[in-house]
C-alpha cells in the first residue's frame, strides 16, 4: 500500500521470490517511486511482472480473504490480532479460502483504519513493545518465511489455492458494500457526522459474513430490490 | 562477517532490535561502509554500540556455540544443515550451551570454508531452490523472529544465557586450537598441500568435543607438555 522506498519494494519481492511467493501488487505508488522500482539493475521478475494499481479493491482482484499486517502499536480498532505464528492454522481452518491477499502499509504510516477495513484478519508480527515497526522488506519476509514454514506457500498458479467452497471475491464485495451503503444513504441511515465511522464498520460487518458468490448474488438481488422501491416509492 | 552495504548493516540492526537482540559484532568491515552505517541519520542503538573488530575469534568473545547461516546452495561441506524452524529446539537441547553467536557471511560470497569451520552447526533457512541467497538484512530478521516466536529471546544482560554447565569460550578453544596445531606442526604432520584442509578439519574436531573450560585447561596442559618436550629433545 503506497510504498515510498524503491529499495523496499525490492526488497520485499525478493523476500518473495526467497519463499515462492510470485503475485505482487503495488496499490498507489508515487510515480517516480516505481519507474525508478521497475528500473533497477537487478530488479527481481517479481517485481518487473507486478502489477500497479489505484485501489486496493483493483489490488485485491478476485482474492477472497485479505489479511491485514500491523505492528498493533495504534489502531487495533476492536479486532483481535492473529499472532503471526497463529496465522497458516488460522487459514487452514478457513472454509471459505480461496485466493488469500496479505496486505502491507506504507513505511511510514502503516495501514489505515479504512485500509483495516477490507482485511478479514489482522496479523501481527511478535515484535517488542519498545520497537514495534518493522522495515517493509523484512515484514515481508518474515511472513512469507512463516508462510513457507507451514507448507502454505503457493504452487503454480501462483497464488495460494485452497478451493473448498465457492468463495465471494473481493471485487463482488466491494459492489455489495456499494449497493447497501447507498441504500443506508437513501433512508437516511447514515449521518454526516458518523457516516465514515458506520460505513467502516458496514464493511466489516459484510467481511465478517463469509459470503458465498450465491449468497452475495442473493443479498444483491434484495438490495437492488429495496433500492428500487424507494426510488420508485410504492 | 565483512558486510559491504551500510544499509545492510541498519536493516540487520532494525529487525535485532525488534525481536529484542541487542549485541551486534561486526566482523572486518570496510572502513568507509562502517563509518557511513555509524553516522546514518537515525541509526539504531545496536549499530552506534555494535562492535567492530578484525578476526571472527575477536567476534564471539566468550561465546561457547558459535552458530552459522547459509543458503546451503554451495560449501555444504560434510555437514548436516540444521533447518531454521528446528534450531530453536537444538538450542534447547544442547547441554553446553552458554552464550550463542549467529553469524552471517557478507552479501556477496555468504561464509566462506573458513568461516564455516568455526561454527558447532550451520542453520539453513529453508528458501527455495532456485532463489535460495536472502538479503542480509533479511535473513537476520528472519533468523532473529524464528528465535522469539519459540520465546528465546535474550534477556538483559543482553546475550541468551543459559547456564547449563560450564561451557569453553571461543577463545580459550582458539587458544587450544592454536597449540595443537603447532604441536602437528612439529610433529611433521601437517602436510604443506593438505594443511589448510586438515587445520579445518581440526578445528571442527575440537568444536564437537564440547569441551568443558575443565577439560580444555587439562588438554591444553597436555598438549603445552608435548610441545616442551618436542622442543627440548627427551
Amino acid at each position: 500500500m503506497r510504498p515510498r522506498n524503491p529499495l523496499n519494494i525490492g526488497a520485499a519481492a525478493r523476500a518473495m521470490a526467497n519463499f515462492g511467493f510470485r503475485e505482487m501488487v503495488v496499490v498507489a505508488p508515487y510515480n517516480p517511486v516505481w519507474r525508478e522500482t521497475r528500473s533497477a539493475l537487478g530488479a527481481e521478475e517479481i517485481v518487473t511482472s507486478a502489477r500497479a494499481v489505484q485501489s486496493l479493491v483493483e489490488a485485491f482482484g478476485d482474492a477472497s480473504l485479505v489479511v491485514g499486517t500491523t505492528a498493533g502499536s495504534r489502531r487495533n480498532l476492536d479486532r483481535d490480532l492473529l499472532p503471526l505464528p497463529d496465522f497458516p492454522a488460522w487459514l487452514r481452518q478457513r472454509k471459505a479460502a480461496g485466493l488469500v491477499a496479505l496486505l502491507f502499509g506504507s513505511e511510514k504510516t502503516g495501514l489505515s483504519n479504512e485500509h483495516l477495513s477490507y482485511c478479514h484478519a489482522l496479523v501481527r508480527i511478535p515484535t517488542v513493545v519498545d520497537c514495534p515497526s518493522m522495515n517493509l522488506g523484512q515484514a515481508v519476509a518474515v511472513c512469507a518465511y512463516e508462510l513457507a514454514r507451514a507448507g502454505l506457500v503457493p504452487t503454480r498458479p501462483p497464488r495460494l489455492t485452497v478451493h473448498l467452497s465457492d468463495p465471494t471475491g473481493a471485487q463482488s464485495l466491494d459492489h455489495l458494500f456499494g449497493r447497501a451503503a447507498r441504500v443506508l444513504d437513501q433512508v437516511g441511515y447514515l449521518k454526516p457526522k458518523s457516516r465514515r465511522a458506520t460505513l467502516l464498520k458496514l464493511r466489516r460487518l459484510i467481511l465478517d459474513l463469509e459470503l458465498t458468490n450465491h449468497d452475495a448474488k442473493i443479498l444483491g438481488g434484495i438490495l437492488a430490490q429495496i433500492e428500487w422501491r424507494i426510488l420508485n416509492g410504492e
